[in-house]
């Protein structure tokens, strides 16, 4: 059996790319749709409400490409939207949150989980709530970092700058003595390194990204959804829609992808 | 590294042994010590504050044996007092429902899952919540299979008369069109051959058991709490441990186990 349609991958903007690059690398067979939601990125400092019809929005149109699956690779989407689009569509949507959570379940040896998000991810406690579903008795301790994506964005992904707005939001944590820490924003991987300098070698850094990755290849198997090539070469191809200036998604994209970003269409969904 | 401390296994009688098989099959070079609360079993038709309480006397003895981490093998205590438990000790514990929940979500094609249980599993609705904590949009239906475990310790796991039972537990779950069901009692995979027989091949039946012994596996490996052994013939060894009749406990238990029970002492826990 296979089942060529592609998986869907959604994010605010480009952020999710990360999330699509582990999903590329482990399951390099497989088509993929990615959409970023770039003419109303960032999603972070919004209403839950609107990010939810935003996020109804982009799944509708992602099932209308004929998707096999949906992820949700924004946290600040799956924290908000993610139940409500799982009770309103009948493809599988995964999101970023309980794979991050669960990896830090199983990470934490003094059972103290800290998690580095946007406002809204932070605001809802979604992590808080994943990680309680899988052991109630672990403290977590949601850090909110709203300085972390314009800098990213700007390029600043290291420095004096990075370092102390990250020292900054990292102390609380530190206090806490937590020795796991989420990455609860699909952008924070490309800030892993100063991160991790900052935390030591004792604390453990968790991407959500490759976790997630995980999970769609476990359930694409598991249901007899994965693709099957006609040889080794086959392989599937990635697709890039936006909705807000191509070029821009392209240029910026590149960054979080590690490969050049070839066609991106601007979508008329929003 | 490496941690010899046990893995704590726990369970009202011999059901849990079906989990311990597993975690052995996969973790030959870990120590484990199992408890079987025989002179209390069965757990199901009990009160929930009842079976927290019996939960809570068993991980405290457990924890005082000094096991590395304590999987209650026993859908009933889990649902009951997994919650209660994890925020009560520092050992890593973990229940049977979330992981038989997981494999059900990752299996189902079209988001209808059946669950077997007892009635105070199936009533604590432990199975609903796992798998709408990972998709809020699948119909789960419980069903509450009183008469399975009585017939099970009886040793009638096939023939006429569990057939007449399982097809009448099984005949709501067709009818609604499942096409994943978890065997929520670990009782249950010893009569998962008729059950296959009467609810066909398109329907995936799920031990929780496996998916348990995976999870034991991924936790401690991922913090670095693997038993090193000192070659690949010093093998774990398996101490069990139970609340009444020593024998009664090694007779049927090896109906559970594919191998004989040599050491069983009863507890003073109780």
């Amino acid at each position: 059996m296979s089942d060529p349609r592609p998986i869907g991958v959604f994010d605010s903007g480009v952020g999710g790319l990360t999330v699509l690059a582990e999903i590329r690398d482990r399951l390099p067979y497989e088509h993929t749709l990615y959409f970023g939601d770039t003419a109303r990125v960032p999603y972070g400092p919004r209403d839950p409400a609107e990010v939810r019809w935003f996020a109804f929005e982009i799944v509708r149109y992602l099932v209308e490409q004929d998707v096999k699956m949906v992820v949700i690779a924004c946290n600040t989407a799956a924290a908000a939207a993610l139940r409500t689009l799982q009770r309103s569509f009948e493809v599988p949507i995964i999101g970023v949150v309980e794979p991050g959570a669960r990896a830090a379940v199983e990470e934490t040896r003094n059972r103290r989980v800290g998690v580095l998000a946007t406002q809204l991810t932070a605001r809802s406690a979604a992590y808080r709530r994943a990680v309680h579903s899988l052991d109630a008795g672990i403290e977590v301790y949601e850090q909110a970092c709203p300085e972390f994506v314009p800098l990213i964005e700007k390029g600043i992904v290291d420095g004096p700058e990075l370092e102390s707005v990250a020292a900054g939001y990292l102390e609380p944590l530190m206090r806490r003595r937590v020795d796991a820490v989420v990455l609860g924003c699909t952008h924070y991987p490309l800030i892993s390194a100063p991160i991790n300098r900052i935390l030591g070698p004792e604390v453990r850094l968790i991407s959500s990204a490759g976790q997630t990755a995980l999970e769609v290849g476990r359930m694409l198997s598991r249901r007899g959804n994965l693709r099957r090539p006609l040889n080794v070469e086959d392989e599937g191809n990635a697709t890039y829609v936006c909705s807000a200036d191509p070029e821009e998604f392209a240029t910026l994209g590149s960054r979080f992808l590690d490969e050049e970003i070839v066609a991106v269409t601007p979508a008329a969904v929003i």
